[in-house]
């Protein structure tokens, strides 16, 4: 069935309007009809299935008639990544959605190269990444911020996994043995951090320096990596 | 130090003739000098430093002064991927490089959609991930085959990990713990497997099913995923 995120409160009989993208994607390219049933998910209310009621011109009309799963979110991991050009950022957005990231952090480091970056066309990104992954909710893309002040404000019960290339790290498997409660990733930017930024982290409490193997990583694959080692070891992918 | 791959062979004192893209690359991209260093390796002699000789209008020459690395390879590792469209066959690629897959076998399967595959292109881009991720090899890439063919003749001694979005498969660190010896990953098509490969998977004795965690994952996410796995729980990023 196709699944479109929506805006509007969901019930049972609540009616929806698409815009005029998903309008259009609907009628057009996917061509449903009337009568035809979608899944929907707004991020609080669970995914419903919805009957199109309408495929007029300006707008394809829904209405929602029944529950197929309850509001449910990924477990309490973000992702705070260095923001790298934009076809490996999009890629890493892409994917943190598909591995059930809760929250990307796009973070400024003393190496990371000034980049416009398009907030609005990230969460597109996510959002049909979401639609796509079965997720029922968007992960909250976060302004670029200075990892320094990201570390001074740190909830201290929130455990870092520092994806350290050089030095002593344990392999992450070994560094996530046991691993409860809240996470986050931090991704480095393809120049690595500085030594101050280095031994910041290597001196933080919560900060824990992992390895990701002998080979060095593009950005975009250390995030993917990383995210999948943390479901696996700590996440919703164990049974 | 830069590195690039090079077809000659290298011992103390070889001389190197890049070819044309090659030259171009290190004396106008790169603008290195007479006398500059590289690092070059060929996949058989390990890797070199190499000092430019000349950088004249054809050909930039170097010779090879110091070994810097032995040969080695990753671990015995095999990605079974099927041919899925050409961006995220490319991105497919790159990881695996990155990742440390030693073989790429290109899939036929059912639900395959026809794609015009240009192995040269995609040896291209293994060849820049492994200079980019220090590798001392190049991925084979080998021409798409049909998925039967492939477990006709399959090595009873390597274990295939098949991710299997369905059923009651064990989730993918479970699946290999303890894991030694040749093994390969099959990832399917975005469409899945027909039921008819699924059961010829599911019952073949080298097979070993996994499932990779409740969200429904791309091709190339799966491909990066399983590879990750891999390599943390049974190859070389173990420490």
């Amino acid at each position: 069935m196709i699944r479109l995120f929506v805006p509007d409160d969901l019930s049972s009989g609540a009616e929806i309007v698409l815009g005029r993208e998903a309008s259009h994607y609907i009628a057009n390219v996917m061509r449903q009809i009337v009568g035809g049933a979608i899944a929907v998910f707004n991020g609080r209310d669970g995914e419903w299935k919805a009957l199109i009621t309408e495929t007029g011109k300006r707008a394809v009309r829904l209405r929602a008639s029944e529950r197929l799963r309850v509001q449910d979110s990924p477990p309490d991991l973000e992702l705070l990544v260095a923001v790298v050009k934009r076809p490996r950022l999009e890629t890493i957005i892409e994917k943190a959605t598909e591995l059930g990231a809760r929250r990307v952090r796009l973070v400024m480091t003393q190496h990371t190269n000034a980049e416009r970056v398009r907030i609005e066309r990230l969460t597109v990104i996510a959002t049909e990444a979401a639609e796509q992954t079965g997720r029922l909710d968007i992960p909250e893309i976060e302004e670029p911020a200075k990892l320094r002040m990201l570390l001074d404000q740190w909830d201290q019960n929130r455990r870092l996994l520092f994806c350290d290339e050089g030095g002593d790290a344990k392999p992450v498997l070994d560094a996530l043995a046991g691993a409860t409660g809240p996470w986050a990733i931090l991704i480095g930017p393809e120049g690595g951090f500085s030594p101050e930024e280095r031994k910041r982290l290597r001196t933080s409490a919560f900060v824990v320096p992992a390895t990701l193997g002998p080979r060095i990583l593009r950005a975009d694959t250390a995030a993917i990596s990383a995210l999948t080692l943390w479901q696996a070891a700590a996440g919703d992918w164990r049974k």
